[in-house]
């Protein structure tokens, strides 16, 4: 999938939304535990009911690893259902993963080959040949982390280089730009920090960037728009609890199709402020 | 596990190797692929061969989840013969995760709880709350990233910061140090670079610390011995490619054993130097 595939389903659907599959299955309606796999028919209900409004989906791998193999399947499962039904829709494994090159390709081979996951988040630490392996597969994506939404990326990514006096996140942007192109990476820039959206866009001018952290880690929707879209998009901003957990009940799907497309009609408004429809 | 119960092993077994089961289905015997879990049935095989001279195990998950639920499953079942026939080694899930802080408690109940690793390894670049929910794990280990034994290290973890002119991972050491204590922290420290082992002594004096790197990368087993270890032992040396590839005929397990002991044999005389036997 190309930059240009992905600007065109937003202007599409008028939307940049990813709905992020963090499944628990202990926050899933009851009546689902009957079934064989309950987390892959939950994530099957809520993708049909929030698909006309969403450009992309984000499984957070933890959540699945947590059931084991059976975890591992209903991940699967979920990918596939989505590749077949909605070809058009960016799936991300929001797995963190990256390690020397040997095992970086095995994670590549996992996410990117066996399952047909689009996109992969990247932790940078290891740096370029950790990260490399997954920028060699055709047509996929990594999205690399810079900042990210919790507190602790105070810790770190805000730490002062020497060099040229610059933060470690702005140190990791501005070296993995030469890694890869527009076509092969984005950038995790937490939406509780919309102070950071205005360098993030200097150093990565048309580079899509993944925004978590609207909803229920506090970022603002608003703020993050207007300082993050381009002309041509370039966002794409996860809600996950306040979707997906909107409804304990057998409406929980229906909820949540009406809570994302409360989001995508304000994300409209800010689609054509910034002119991208 | 505590800090004491692994000395006492080393002390034991005069040892302070770790084996890496860094199993890839590409390079076991064949004859094996006729089992229903030939990972497993191998893993087995190299387990009895060089537990008499190994303290530790670590599966790198990325080798088990390239296999999809064929591969968890049988990492689950390695953890769970190595836990169930030999409770004195210590078992790591090398596996650098690190998200923020409900999705770190997801991959602490997958590994630390739901499988019976004793340690997982994890990358700080997202600060403290990522890692303190694998902390909150009574008497399990994290293995924090500190130096990597690849090139890429170079790239971030070698930079220098502006507060204190110390080298980000320098700052990601002195900053863990007080997030865990001696019983339920580690760091990693590439078998590459026994130029930083100083200096990681000097931050890190008493705590262990794992080291890759030795063998097919490149590290000299000598040079971070003398520079790591302590009166308490203090070092956890991985080998993986070197013993487990050693041989591909259905001699493979002894001959990768016959490796493990060369290696111990080399290690108790540095154990012996460093008067911890």
């Amino acid at each position: 999938m190309t930059h240009q595939d992905i600007t065109r389903q937003i202007i599409s659907k008028k939307s940049y939304l990813c709905v992020g599959l963090d499944t628990d299955i202990n926050k899933i309606p009851r009546f689902l535990l009957e079934k064989e796999y309950p987390v892959f028919e939950f994530n099957r209900a809520i993708i049909d009911a929030t698909v006309p409004f969403a450009v992309a989906y984000k499984l957070n791998t933890a959540f699945y690893e947590s059931l084991g193999a059976a975890g591992w399947i209903s991940m699967e499962m979920t990918v596939d259902y989505l590749k077949k039904n909605y070809p058009d829709v960016f799936v991300i494994a929001d797995a963190k993963r990256g390690d020397v090159g040997n095992t970086s390709r095995m994670y590549a081979l996992a996410f990117l080959k066996n399952m047909l996951f689009d996109a992969i988040t990247v932790a940078p630490y290891m740096g370029e040949d950790s990260v490399s392996p997954f920028l060699s597969v055709e047509g996929k994506w990594i999205i690399l982390l810079a900042v990210t939404s919790n507190k602790g990326a105070d810790d770190f990514q805000m730490s002062v280089q020497q060099e040229g006096s610059e933060h470690l996140w702005e140190r990791v942007v501005r070296t993995a730009m030469n890694w890869g192109s527009l076509n092969n990476m984005m950038f995790v820039v937490g939406g509780t920090r919309p102070e950071v959206f205005g360098r993030m866009r200097k150093l990565a001018p048309e580079h899509f960037f993944l925004v978590p952290g609207i909803g229920a880690q506090g970022g603002d929707l608003k703020a993050v728009s207007s300082a993050g879209l381009t002309p041509k998009g370039g966002l794409l901003v996860n809600s996950s609890r306040a979707i997906i957990y909107a409804d304990g009940t057998n409406r929980f799907a229906q909820v949540a199709g009406n809570m994302a497309r409360d989001i995508q009609k304000e994300m409209e408004v800010y689609l054509s402020q910034s002119r991208v429809i």
